[in-house]
């Protein structure tokens, strides 16, 4: 009964220390680690890679309780210094010594911003994707750290991320609405008129994190942005999307757009291998990350093949760098241009 | 991702405004109109005091969509004053228009500690119980209101609050520290010694709401605190709790206390009748208030008929009056005293 809104101006200084504090439950570590996609993708690209880890030094930008780190020791790295801005590195450093690997990894407490690393280092592992991959603006600190520690010819782990938007429905919205019209029935009260208000509320501007279920989604998704982490600079991150195009598998209502993302592992060492990509598309396994739903403000019908285009612009909101906004201009089939902004609650 | 902790403390009318706003949302009032324990207690209770609420006036306290005071009006009501302080007032102006109840409803936008009706009324009825019972602390608006507009012999809907307490597993929490020892068979890292951190960040001291499942209630309840809304003041309400004694039913761990409350409607017309009870206890069925569960710092086990005793005692917080905290002090079986103190997290 207490859903308090909050909204306000924090300064930078305070904005990074609720962040950092963020991390220092345990719920989301092990949501993380529990997170099986997310875990045995990056296990399988680290051991996959292990002739360029081996005998290397790595740095493992934002390593929370330190897998990764450990992922790459056991791939044979000689030394991994994890750089962990949040307190969760205390755990960390003693996780290391359990796995009695405190003389090949360094936990080291502070952001890799102001982290000074004896050396420089081979290859660079982080996870650093938000939802909607740039919430957060962490990978502003990978490519810092790639910029600042990484030898030429370095290996990122992932290398490339890629964003993609198709049109979805969904169910529970509508049976939301819908509600307000079974009261009378249930209660003898009519609250139907409650429905225009219930819709202003639902579909509103916040960028909602949900699992979409395959049946709701609308068309093949449509890529709208491609990030190469050898190459992208922090200047580019601060518009990045693209255009799109789907055409709706059949006849339906679209209530929402559905965001998500994904990251490539390259492996130099076996050209012919097929690269290995950890996915958040909703016709895969679901993971934490789960999807980016953006509604409409009202639902529009479409039949077999209605185009559904537009652009998508990705940016860090003014108030907070690390919330990230989307803008989407769209036209479904013969209706207008329209376009919202969509933002993540506090 | 972004579990940003944030605390300040807020000057009393930015809490306020914070408090009216979180109702402004449509979430919470379907939440509140489709827990069917709730909307249909108060239906029948108001139905079945029909001879004592014809004709005469009502007020009803913190109306929200109007639906108690629509039910009011179906019992024959002359006049309902429907006091609400959020904007959702606007909506149950709307549904009382839809219903053609304008002549006996009258929807006033404001705290009713500022409301301004022009005569004093025969009925009070009113939702105002929070989580835990007293969180948000809107019981004293109904005091107020009691005290300023209630004729004398006026009746109030419910009349009577009862708080109670069990001990309780978690067999969720119990999964949840386990996890980290099941790390290493899936990942080859052995996280076992996160354990005692995740123990640390999950028993804490956050009341934290949850649907407790039966047969993870430890004991018969034992009720410590008792309200007589006729009779108790806003100066009673700053400290409410009692003693309490359980006898456990078998060999568990007790990881937490569960507190929920039942209000009774009193049915004067009908003597004969039983009094009409909402219930919020883990053995009824889950209503939207589920329970609020206070973990102990780390499991206790206790066999059959095992004592558990103690007091329980529920105050506002210091920082934010429409927060209740609430501080345990208990035994358990042979174990030295104990105390803890809860509160419900921003």
């Amino acid at each position: 009964m207490s859903h308090v809104v909050k909204k306000r101006k924090l300064d930078k200084t305070r904005q990074d220390r609720l962040y950092f504090d963020s991390y220092s439950d345990v719920t989301i570590h092990e949501e993380m680690i529990a997170d099986h996609v997310r875990t045995s993708t990056y296990r399988t690209a680290i051991l996959r890679n292990s002739e360029s880890i081996r005998g290397k030094v790595v740095l493992d930008v934002g390593a929370g309780t330190g897998v990764l780190s450990v992922f790459c020791a056991q791939a044979g790295a000689k030394k991994v210094y994890a750089v962990e801005a949040c307190s969760i590195a205390e755990q960390a450093a003693k996780i290391v010594r359990h796995n009695k690997l405190e003389d090949r990894i360094e936990v080291i407490r502070g952001t890799v911003e102001t982290a000074e690393l004896p050396e420089k280092v081979e290859v660079i592992v982080s996870e650093w994707m938000g939802y909607a991959l740039l919430h957060e603006s962490m990978l502003n600190s990978v490519l810092y750290a790639r910029d600042k520690w990484l030898k030429p010819g370095g290996l990122i782990l992932p290398s490339k991320a890629e964003l993609f938007i198709a049109p979805v429905s969904d169910p529970v919205l509508e049976d939301r609405l819908h509600f307000w019209y079974t009261v009378k029935e249930q209660y003898g009260v009519d609250m139907s008129c409650m429905s225009d208000f219930a819709r202003r509320c639902l579909m509103n501007s916040d960028i909602t994190v949900n699992a979409v279920t395959v049946e709701d989604v609308l068309s093949h998704p449509a890529r709208f942005a491609e990030l190469d982490l050898y190459a992208v600079t922090a200047e580019e991150l601060r518009s990045v999307g693209g255009h799109f195009r789907c055409e709706s598998f059949g006849s339906a209502a679209v209530n929402a757009f559905c965001v998500y993302f994904t990251v490539t592992f390259p492996c130099p060492d076996k050209p012919q291998a097929q690269a290995l990509v950890l996915s958040t598309s909703p016709f895969k396994a679901e993971t934490h990350w789960k999807q980016a739903v953006l509604y409409l403000d009202a639902p529009v019908d479409v039949v077999q093949d209605t185009p559904v285009t537009g652009t998508v612009r990705m940016y860090p909101s003014k108030e907070s760098a690390r919330h990230i906004c989307i803008h989407v201009d769209y036209t479904i089939g013969e209706q207008k241009r329209q376009s919202k902004t969509f933002s993540i609650p506090d």
